[in-house]
């Protein structure tokens, strides 16, 4: 494969997250913590910092917010060439408020993102070499359902970059403050022939693509109705909030076979946003580092993921070296130090 | 029954309380999370939060530490109308110091309440309107502990309310540093047979009341001697100071009938204090809004007890929607949403 | 004059403010102080904490950040008896980020207020006993140029208010990055008719209005050509960001009489929002409970202007006894006490 | 003079220091600076950090609120081996609340430190080698005004170390809520006979003492009332909450002469409570260290008392060393250095 | 045995401890929580909190931090008197960085401790005195691993205050990455002729001084060897960063006995660094205190350890009466308390 | 001139800062705000923000603590394609505490900067391609005092990159304490041939260069001896720790032309550490952008520094459209908005 600039770009939005400190309330209190996120972005972050070259590729105010937020991106080692900025007089960051959950009290998310400068995102804002910069373009449900503008840009996106020979990466991330199930489908299913790494969860399968039958029998069925190469899908056991479980199953649809690991069990979670996205970064770091070989994208996924629980923030914040770590303390069932000194 | 200005007037001390962040200890640390609370303050502002009207009676100092109690007070969705304000060279909120537990070092608390100005409060402060103005008194051992004005006052007002037709929640609170069993027994004998609803812990029961037999047996002895319409306890065991699990007891005296419900199992504890007054105030709640069914009473208290525990500082913070969701996943085996969008 | 419930209502957006601690910028850091503030709610703010009754007309989303606010206004001392709610989709509290200035570096302001739940307010939301409720009725040009909704809203209960022989206090307030000069002219002489109580700055008046002369002729020319009873000007002057004097003229147009006093000189600024806002609680203040005396009117206000540049945040925090004390030292040539013990 | 196991004891009250972050208010925030301070205690740590032994002699509960202050004078320098612990029911620290000022507000302060466990404090409590172990003792009005107790064990013990042939301290720290001036004039008057370096303003010295004439006037007409050696007077001129001036003038009666030196212009105040206790640290400082050279006390006096202001909490926080540098800059009018590095 | 003036002096470098807040990651954020330990201070403070009067030898810089490192161990409880201060231009403050962990991520450190002040330590620089002032002497492997000059002075102080009836304590505390098991075996065998008091883990014992069998052989075969009176070894199992339990086994070589209580089970962790240490300083003051008693050693041992895992920075923070409770909670099988009030 | 991939490429040792909040002091307290800054990297980061594309050219340890460096680094603006990683055991990262002033107490820095990664640095270490990349290199006296082989390698560097045809940028920058004045003159006047850009302070010219004269005698005197291009000397008056006023003079020596403006004057200083090397970086973004107009430099230069001085941290954060605001104001004498909305 030719040498490109990035190994990964996304699309998507970015959302400035305010968080009350610790277990405090969002009704109370006199401070929010301030982070950037957004799905794709996460997922740009989480492939960055395991060593590989990503981009974002954005829509934001040209207001200090705005600038907050490129600097954030800055620190979390992703690329800001591909940041367009909005100088309207309505130009706007979206927001989300975030408060941590514990039993019996779920974590709860407030969403303040419409109208946001990304809404009015257009492909002609970026320039034509855009499609040559990189190995793999990832965009996710979310930015399908933001506005008209962001589903035509998202679809533009797709098939252009496929015409230039570029890898896509597909995250389902339904949400049903965004848009109905019934819009999901008929729009995914639109973009599917173009997917070559799809992620969907079991439960989205079968509410919104009405799919049926055990989890391997629904990744087999993408991959007969559509070219994908790789279906991923999580396995989150929630047990409270602040105690999770996780893993998950790839399929390879060209060896057909399927890839699973034991869960990493009894997670001490800190802050669960963005584990989902997590995974995701360390799959398509796992399959563009290693040649495509889904087992070791599945050990990274699971790593980077169940890692991420205990970060605060949306992003990730693991090197290579501290996964690999991690991987080898999942599978070594021998002696373990405590701490890393 | 005729329309009431309020559904609750509390009486009882407001305390300044002053906590060490996280796990912090107090004899260490530069700086004190400074919050508002005292049993009978944090009983009206749970069933104000819950949708009802609620105010406190209390005597607060007129300096700036008393007007940062009001502030709070109000800030907490309960009435100032009843707030006495005292002006003399001695006027002073009492104050307790809270530091959280980690097993096995406990929670610790330590109290500096004395001479505080509510201890010097009396009946005649007070305009005769309050005793028409509420549906339902509500006051604590506590209260009737802290001074010989106190005890004066509180007993007072409870014959006076109960004259004017309110109902009377006493709840026994019992704390053997405010006084003795025996004291605790003989006063609250007194006022019993006056009391329409009351909390006693089995322990308590025991301890104090010398009652024997299990906790059923208890309830009734209580209803046989005195004309109680309804008796509540509460079921707490303290896997550790991070981990509660909660359900309670109710006695429904007309219909000899009790109430009870699986517990809130692995409570994940941020903050336990006031989790008791939050269960007093679901209770309340559930009577006062759902014409005394002691059925949906339990299941208010229980869910605002255990959610209490997750909440930082004295008060809680649900609105009655919250507490609805929480009892539906308490009750539902199926499927439960991970996070609140 | 008859006993209404409340002795000012005032109508305005109610925004949540975020801004850095101490000197740092908007585009770094960790953190954000979440407050509460909004031109009108601030005036009902300052109103409330020297002793007179007040609440806030607005409309808040139905989520856990319109709590936040609708408990910060009730801390404040403002009833929250006339807040609408906003169950819709796109409900949302519009946002601002502020930043301190240094000199040679200005305090910063970046707004995210479109599309807020206020700007769909109407006046079928509120019920007909709103105006019977109060003596007196504030807002400002803001609220007129937030969107056509509001600037009818606010216009129709300009005039329903005054039917009900409700005092109608009106602060221009313009802001160019929300109307132009034009339109606010043109909208502001359509009210003028019905107002009682003048705020207007030099500069505006000039500008916007195209009036000439020194600002007592220009007082005195809008006495002139409408029925108000009193104007008020404000005299800032900004030595750097950290330093500021002011003080102001108030002209009373029965007794054709001007009031002044010397400026508060090198006020040390902590935070200078909402100073102007808390001049016209100052000045409402001193009408309402003076019995329409300007220059008692003029002294609250300027004191009340004068200390909140030392307090942080949108909203002023001093009792009557305070601000008192403060009009006796500025008058009081002889011997000042250093500290409050 | 023989060795003594301290240069200085101080017998006073300590208290907890509770204060808003900044310019925060009181009334409002969640959080306090927790400190500790004390007029003696603060000149005993000002003591130690110049390089003398001190201790301080006190009563403080036996909580954790007492184990805190107790860690925090053993932080400042100072020893707790006099520390007497009371176990009492009623045992507390007293406590007070501080706000800072920018103008035109004041810095406040509200006290909460009655029925402390210093106040009831008894000469019987402490061994009587204690009157052996130091070359000085310092106490102020402070003590002798808190409890009928406290004023007996004050007198009591001055004159106990006086017999002893220790140096006897005094600041008249005149208080008015504390004791009325009549109050504070006969007890002084009493103990003026045994004071060998007295410490009093010149507003106390008219109002209290009724003493007439200049300052230097008033400091000889107190020589020659009593037996006093060296007389010390503060003059401080507050320009604004955050800008002050200092200088004082010192009588040595023995040579019948007065110190003085030019102010401190302009000191940029963070938090000037204490600093008239560093002005006392840093003269005993100079008398005990320099062999009575009032020149020299004059100068540790100011240069402390100065930097106090700029450090916040109440103790002071400078080396020996660093005063001296101050000293040099206030008195060199060649090349400073902008930065110590 | 003859009175001293310190129970306990403890020779050890003093690190400055920089760590994010809760489960922020060094990599981010903007705030270090500052704190100072070594595992001999931790070891000296938990002994003087327990009651005994302790002293920590060591070497710090002449400058700020090392001035607030003196005043932390002030504060801790631990005299000063034998700190030598390093006025070079390299003087410098070891320092190392902390940040929690979280399954499946471990809790890491990194340090920066090389070419410090204390690692040009001399034994000349203390007075002789030193040698007749402490009933005990403890030191570890860390010391003697920092440099030639430490390990020289370390040896030397083991053997003089060994001459003069000091009994020896030694915790090998071995780290990999301070030198290699095999400069460790060579080294500490070389003391181990002097060592009265010896704590090994049985890890260590095995990979490091090559022995064999169960911890019970390994301990005895160190008695065997060289005139060790007592051996303690901790069992410590980690199940997660957030949960361990904790006991330990003491052998008493005169009586040939072995000392073992059931483990502290699922501690909440909060902290787990001077947990090891809080251990030791358990040990150390039960056998001090208690006239070596090997069973008080071992519950004062266990109780100090379990309990510092819950409290933030290296040190501990308990004091005897909380210890003891912890002990009788941990014995007590009956009813607990569940706070401290 | 050829494009470029860097305008500027600046060779310099980037340090960990630690500075207590506010005023508090090193000696107390328990945090740190941690920040990372260096004379050089101050410089690149200004450029960068200015517009520029600029990078940093150092050696930073393989730690979290070096990437906590280089993600500050990113977030600055910074390129970090030039930082070489020390995997070595002895890695550090070189460590600064800083606290603030205020009059009479002076600012203090505390370094633990030797041993660092950075002195063992090799211009081996980079690719050889770096002296095609940029258009300006940029590095300082401080590089060149840090060891043996920083010197070698800065003096290496700037020559090569001058064979290269980058333009040259030095800043004296004296530091008395890493060399002596001598030291300093014999190394500088050895790469002074190679310079283009040169900043030296007055003082600096004087005492280490042995300049006589006013400062544009001075800076000719240079100009004739070397063959500078560009010799520019800030102006700083230190009126108090927080207020200075700033200005400065260039030489342009091709045009024969002196340079100046008036003063910022009274500016507010929040954090002046990094206001000299933002000096730098507003010349050098003057001359690189205007195509080497030394007016232009002056303006970007002076406003740079001054604006610095308000901002926390090292490392300056303006926009170029904010600095062309404070330049328009600067010059401006008409009207001024007081707040940027």
């Amino acid at each position: 494969m030719q040498k490109k600039e990035f190994d990964l770009l996304a699309l998507g939005e970015i959302l400035l997250r305010l968080s009350p400190p610790d277990n405090e309330r969002i009704v109370r209190g006199d401070a929010f913590q301030k982070q950037v996120g957004g799905a794709e972005l996460n997922v740009a972050s989480g492939v960055s910092l395991l060593g590989l070259r990503s981009g974002i590729i954005s829509r934001i105010p040209d207001t200090s917010i705005g600038i907050f937020a490129k600097n954030k991106i800055r620190f979390s080692g992703v690329s800001d060439d591909y940041l367009v900025y909005d100088t309207g007089r309505d130009a706007r960051l979206g927001v989300y408020y975030y408060e941590n959950g514990a039993y019996p009290r779920k974590p709860g998310v407030v969403y303040d993102r419409q109208h946001s400068s990304m809404t009015r995102i257009t492909a002609d804002e970026f320039p034509k070499e855009i499609y040559e910069a990189a190995r793999c373009f990832h965009t996710s449900g979310i930015t399908l359902a933001l506005s008209g503008l962001c589903r035509k840009t998202g679809v533009e996106m797709i098939k252009r970059f496929k015409e230039h020979g570029t890898l896509i990466s597909f995250d389902v991330n339904f949400r049903g403050n965004l848009w109905t199930g019934e819009e999901a489908r008929e729009c995914i299913e639109g973009i599917l022939p173009y997917v070559d790494i799809f992620f969907c969860s079991e439960d989205t399968a079968r509410l919104t693509f009405g799919k049926e039958g055990d989890v391997k029998t629904i990744m087999k069925s993408f991959a007969r109705d559509y070219p994908i190469s790789v279906i991923a899908s999580t396995q989150r056991t929630v047990h409270s909030p602040k105690v999770h479980s996780f893993t998950s199953v790839i399929y390879d649809a060209g060896k057909d076979r399927y890839y699973e690991e034991k869960p990493y069990k009894n997670i001490e979670v800190v802050d669960r946003i963005g584990s989902g996205d997590a995974y995701v970064s360390g799959v398509l770091y796992g399959l563009l580092s290693e040649n495509g070989d889904c087992e070791k994208a599945l050990k990274y996924g699971n790593a980077s993921s169940a890692v991420k629980n205990t970060i605060p923030g949306d992003m990730p914040s693991l090197t290579r070296t501290e996964i690999q770590d991690i991987i080898d303390d999942h599978e070594n069932t021998g002696y373990h130090s405590e701490m890393k000194r």
